[in-house]
């Protein structure tokens, strides 16, 4: 369900609730930057770990990486950030503010024309600030943000911040590789802060300067050297099971479906309903030249339909930039394609070569690229191909505040109607896992129950102790804070040790003993 | 125990484990930035849950916060980084190095001279890279790497990336006060990236331009409004139980030692031994002029006994300054003050602010200051002071890979000599906790039932599988990476559901149930 939630009120709540503050606030803030609070650092650190869990360590094949946001700026000329990691601005001439030039287009129902690189702004737009039509040509502005390492300030000296994580995963391939006890197919999983410095921030949290993300790059063999290992390739139309192992046989579009759905069944088990969940397929003009296919991961956001997450097919593009560029090889050896090779008779290995050359030639390679490729090959050598799944954290923790954000009128037996504020977490990401009370403060034999039962709660979960007001208040800001249980200790706990656990979601109240209840928490959790 | 390693031979096994790399080897390297792999990103994940684990969760009195990098400039103007973040640095006019004044005079014995804010070399300074007395006198030189946020690159797009972490929870003071149901005293509390662009990073990760921060700000009273609250003020003369519930008549002296036991107690309680870990105490001339008391908690490193952790009590230091920028008020109202000052008599009440007034004249302040303080005081307003400790997680991954390595001589029956590499690192760091071994490969019953164990451990904790090669060598592997223990699924497991679980440090082996192998890690790692 696509609720119409209003931005304003979402961002209001998640600043009197300590989930999200606008950096540098007390200075007038600045554009495009976010600070997480107390419940917002909490729902972060919980989406990341989640993540962590589903895609490292609940996996054999994946392994981690926690790399520098500074790297050589050589890896930004490989990877091709350096040159064409940009988007065209404008400037008006009259009130000298400066706009994204797509963005600017869009806005005003147009669409900027492009040629190769150059792109042109459509007649009659107009500066939407000022309304002058007297704007420039677009020009292109890098994205990256620029500093300088060591004390001297000059060109030698100049480094990049990070726009994404991924390119240290491909720049540490080798180090990885020959560490990890991995072969491929195995992936690199990293989570941390990139910079884009973006012309026009927007949608709150949703388009930051600063922000994180949570990549993998899982490397797989070429199809070839599948077609040499297994006699074939699977593909989509074989209907291979993606719910299950991994195959040998798979070729990269059975991978990148695989991804798909694990990335799609992650999103689910943290609480995005299934119909809210988009899977836009890029086009081949949208895809990039060396991409065999990229589908974005989207979420209905109440500002409309966006991407959470992009998992591409880049093919060997990554690793092969970064072996042109570092003049050292990226190549894994495989003892047993070698041996698949060997085996084949002459004709075999003419056949599948000449089949490989005519599709290389199909999809706009040289014959000569082909045969270099086939000669490594057959020695039991590639550069590996990967399936790239990228998500955004920021964008998760506000497409999770979106779903969770939920206004209910409730009406009393007097009938007596009032709104009930509350955030519908899943329990594995709410900031908070359960608020526990004492029915009274002044009953010391009662207190220190409460006590003891919140410090046997504590040392697994995140809880929160409170014992101000009536208990209805209580629940009330448990449920602003998106709390799924509230455990209240009464008199009756001191006669049978139950407590009553009320549940989020229905309000609906049980009595329950402190073994269930922490049954019942692990198995919610974990 | 301070063993005695080789620097260089654990950076060798580091990276042959893959816990550290150097960031951007592919091309080089980059001086200063590190990147931990597959073992290492795991440590410092467990690291830093430990600390949050610590400091935040396990506490009612500490909120989280997860700010960002770049933060609007005018914070740096007013925390004094803008101004005074400065190494003194020369530069040798003949070959052109340049070098950190204070560290170059140390390296040959001498010391820098300073008068005021003039930095002078000694007689006889030389270059040490090229012997050259031809050097420039110290000048200023900024650590904090600098950008600009935005399209234009102007003075007014400056910004820079923190050189601290601490400085957004000051910034954010009054949201986080404003929305996380805490009264003074409690704490906020942050980890993530800073960075220091340091002329001479060295000492392997110790000092690097790009490093990690796991920091408190804890919020108290200042002794004035103890002292109206309850009468009295505590001080460590009073032989406070620094091992119990705070009090609410702890002084900052009080509660600055508290919290150098709290450091230690978690410095030990992940493997830390209390002979390797040393407090210095600034003196009077290494305090800035605004902390009352600074203690560092140092580490016996090969490289000699330096700081993994400061703890400062900085008084009011820090929010005032943000108040004075700002403009706006950092000051939190207790109503229980002004009720304590409002039920003094007079002759108390004048009493008291002679006190005050004498006490404050003492410290070097004025008579005015300290009357506009009290005037506010009786009111039930004051700013918050802080007692920081500011720990570093790569200083501290380091710390722990020089405590873990140890190379033992074992000895077989037949007299044949062998040494065992090994990571001691404790249960609750131990980047993998267990690993899981089928004892052969080829008997499908008992690789099904591996696979069953190792599923079920999988769930709770970070375990690794391994078929390959003889148990001896799978154990050896493990020992590297500082995996605690081994558990080799065999056939009389298949009889009586028992396990060989193989214990690390001892290399003791024992047949346990898996009930009971659950029990064990979950008591050893929570």
């Amino acid at each position: 369900m696509n609720k119409n939630i209003n931005m304003e009120i979402l961002a209001s709540l998640c600043k009197r609730r300590g989930f999200i503050f606008q950096s540098s606030e007390l200075y007038g803030g600045i554009n495009g930057f976010w600070d997480y609070g107390p419940l917002g650092s909490e729902l972060k650190r919980n989406i990341k770990d989640a993540w962590w869990k589903a895609m490292v360590r609940s996996r054999e094949d994946v392994v981690g990486l926690d790399a520098t946001i500074i790297m050589h700026p050589a890896i930004w000329k490989a990877s091709g950030h350096a040159d064409g990691f940009a988007d065209p601005m404008v400037d008006c001439k009259d009130c000298r503010k400066r706009f994204r030039a797509d963005q600017l287009c869009e806005e005003q129902g147009k669409q900027l024309i492009k040629e190769g690189s150059t792109f042109t702004l459509p007649e009659g737009t107009v500066c939407p600030a000022c309304g002058s039509k007297n704007l420039t040509a677009p020009r292109s502005f890098n994205l990256m943000f620029k500093t300088y390492v060591g004390p001297v300030e000059d060109d030698s000296a100049v480094a990049w911040l990070r726009p994404e994580t991924a390119q240290a995963i491909f720049a540490q391939f080798n180090n990885i590789y020959a560490t990890a006890r991995q072969k491929v197919p195995f992936g690199v999983a990293q989570t941390g802060k990139s910079f884009r410095n973006e012309i026009n921030p927007r949608n709150y949290t949703f388009r930051s300067r600063e922000f994180e993300q949570m990549e993998l790059e899982f490397f797989i063999p070429p199809d070839e050297a599948v077609e040499l290992l297994c006699g074939h390739v699977a593909t989509l139309a074989d209907n291979p099971d993606l719910a299950g192992a991994p195959q040998p046989d798979w070729g990269w579009e059975v991978w990148h479906r695989y991804w798909v759905e694990q990335r799609l069944a992650f999103y689910r088990a943290i609480g995005l309903p299934e119909a809210d969940l988009h899977l836009y397929w890029q086009t081949g003009d949208e895809l990039a030249h060396y991409a065999r296919a990229c589908v974005d991961i989207e979420y209905a956001f109440p500002f409309g339909i966006q991407e959470l997450e992009g998992i591409a097919a880049r093919s060997d593009f990554d690793l092969t930039q970064h072996q042109k560029h570092s003049g050292k090889s990226m190549e894994v050896f495989d003892e047993a394609l070698k041996n698949a090779a060997k085996a084949k008779t002459p004709d075999e290995l003419a056949a599948f070569r000449a089949k490989t050359v005519a599709a290389w030639t199909a999809r706009g390679k040289t014959a000569e690229d082909a045969d270099a490729f086939l000669d490594k090959l057959l020695e039991g050598k590639y550069v590996p191909h990967v399936i790239e799944p990228s998500a955004g954290t920021d964008r998760l923790a506000l497409a999770l505040l979106c779903n969770a954000y939920d206004e209910e009128t409730l009406t009393d037996a007097k009938g007596k109607t009032d709104t009930r504020t509350v955030l519908r977490f899943s329990p594995a990401i709410a900031p908070i896992k359960a608020g526990v009370f004492p029915l009274v403060k002044n009953k010391p034999e009662l207190y220190a129950k409460a006590r003891e039962i919140f410090a046997r709660l504590q040392r697994r979960w995140n809880c929160f102790w409170d014992e101000a007001g009536a208990i209805g208040r209580r629940y009330r800001r448990m449920d602003e804070a998106g709390t799924p249980w509230c455990v209240t200790v009464d008199f009756q706990t001191l006669e049978d040790g139950t407590v009553t656990l009320r549940e989020r979601d229905s309000m609906t109240q049980e009595r329950i003993t402190l073994d269930a209840l922490v049954a019942k928490l692990d198995e919610a959790i974990g």
